[in-house]
């Protein structure tokens, strides 16, 4: 296997679906996640253990982890915002669960009726399940709202730095820092990840960026360059939080996939076959917008991936 | 007047016009940079000296340039391909001379039916008849295709190093680099300006990046982070080359001042202002698509422009 330079973790069964006005069909799901698999990702967030009441897109979500877990050095990521749901995911054999916190009070009300701090107790309960359940289930911790709040406007850096670390010391193994509502600039990431690197140091991992203000792309760059390697994106940048209005479009994965293999930097993704995968997409979601760049204007002419 | 960090040329008048197959009327222009003035842009470029009958978009240019001139602090720049139309330029009170040089032999014959270095030849031309007319215009070399070509595939950076130090050669008293086709990323971007300042030093001011393929913002920043201050851009993302297929769309002027407003940087432009020109557009241009992301989505809640 060819070594990686930048992990690509597609999150489009589980952030780009979450908001649509329709339920994916389980079918669908599966070929989606199955091609996108062959054309070489190897870390999808295939659902959410979140009460099918809430969120009937997700209903499906031990199923879909069940078909993920058949194909091979899939490394499978569900998000869970409660022990409940975690518990479920652990039982259900995903390899890593993101436990969203929100960093904006107001956000995270709205979310799921507890308070950040609150968010964070749920976090200590579902690391001391896992530490007890004996699984070797990956326990991430993602700051949502990280850079701003559609509610809440600016959120602090203090206010960041102080859920970082109480998430560390709840007992997390990764942190991510998620721009939920594409409030965030190129400046502000290269400080807020800094400056959380320089309490999580490694376990800081990850970048989650929505693309809704344009500057997704130039966010990633910024990230990058303190030494992120990990990105979350949706292909055909479908995406969106349910409770931030207008925060639609996750960075489009093959966007992503194309700028980083242009400056050299392996994904192990391949390309062609990834855009192919919309495909799945536009029949499954018909009428439903599909964006990024990369499938409609081509790939340069002579483009070769990363070698 | 307060100080700016970075200026921002709109070049919709010429780059995004050129290409449409609809003439824009000559008062809609006027509108449309009055516009701009009013919300504070000072560099703006308003068309392109070349027979009318290659394009008839820019047929007005005069008339359009003598309106420009009656609106106080705006700096008026005109693209033109030949000693021909920079001395209408010069003559019509033009404050900088665009002259493109496409660095891609392939590109630049079918453009402008001349090889890359006979074009220098005309650059060499228009900087003597300039230094002849005693007018105080600045002739800017403008690198087209500078990071690849829709009919060459790749450019060699090194073919773009001879042509800038043939342009500075010439007389050139500014050079700037474009994607004009939307091929840049931002790895190539940084190592292309930091090699061609090498030789052009603060000759080197602007950089030209097109959003075909979605980096555009990205590939500001990396030439922002090489000390750039100056970038072109289209209000709505119009744009792109006539002779270059699927090369729509440069990188959106608000969404540019949206990034770098966010991140700080003064542009001395008011976004709401400059996001409500779009307006004019939407009327002169009916059916015509625009981008750009921060019209749709609207500035983040509590947003403020660099103090």
């Amino acid at each position: 296997m060819s070594k990686i330079d930048v992990e690509i973790v597609e999150v489009g069964p589980r952030d780009g679906l979450q908001n649509l006005d329709v339920v994916m069909p389980t079918a669908d799901k599966c070929r989606w996640i199955a091609a996108e698999h062959a054309a070489g990702v190897r870390e999808i967030e295939v659902g959410s253990f979140v009460p099918p009441k809430l969120l009937p897109q997700m209903a499906d979500t031990g199923e879909v982890v069940a078909f993920a877990r058949t194909l091979p050095n899939l490394r499978i990521a569900t998000l869970a915002p409660n022990l409940r749901g975690a518990l479920d995911a652990i039982k259900g054999g995903t390899h890593k669960i993101g436990v969203p916190i929100s960093v904006s009070p107001e956000h995270s009300l709205s979310n799921v009726r507890k308070t950040p701090m609150q968010m964070v107790e749920e976090l200590a309960k579902i690391c001391k399940a896992r530490d007890e359940s004996g699984a070797a289930v990956e326990i991430e911790g993602a700051l949502s709202t990280a850079f701003g709040c559609t509610m809440a406007g600016a959120v602090p850096e203090d206010d960041v730095l102080r859920i970082a670390e109480a998430c560390l010391r709840a007992g997390i193994d990764s942190l991510a820092l998620a721009d939920t509502v594409g409030y965030a600039n190129p400046a502000q990431v290269r400080s807020l990840f800094e400056r959380v690197r320089g309490i999580a140091g490694d376990k800081l991992t990850s970048g989650h960026f929505h693309d809704t203000r344009g500057l997704g792309l130039a966010n990633v760059m910024a990230a990058l360059e303190t030494g992120i390697r990990s990105f979350d994106a949706t292909l055909g940048g479908l995406g969106g939080c349910p409770f931030a209005p207008g925060a639609t479009g996750n960075v489009s994965t093959e966007d992503l996939v194309f700028m980083l293999e242009s400056m050299g930097l392996r994904t192990g993704i391949d390309l062609a076959k990834l855009i192919e995968t919309r495909k799945i997409l536009e029949q499954a979601l018909p009428g439903r917008p599909l964006y990024g760049s990369i499938a409609r204007a081509g790939l340069p002419k002579g483009f070769r991936q990363a070698a």
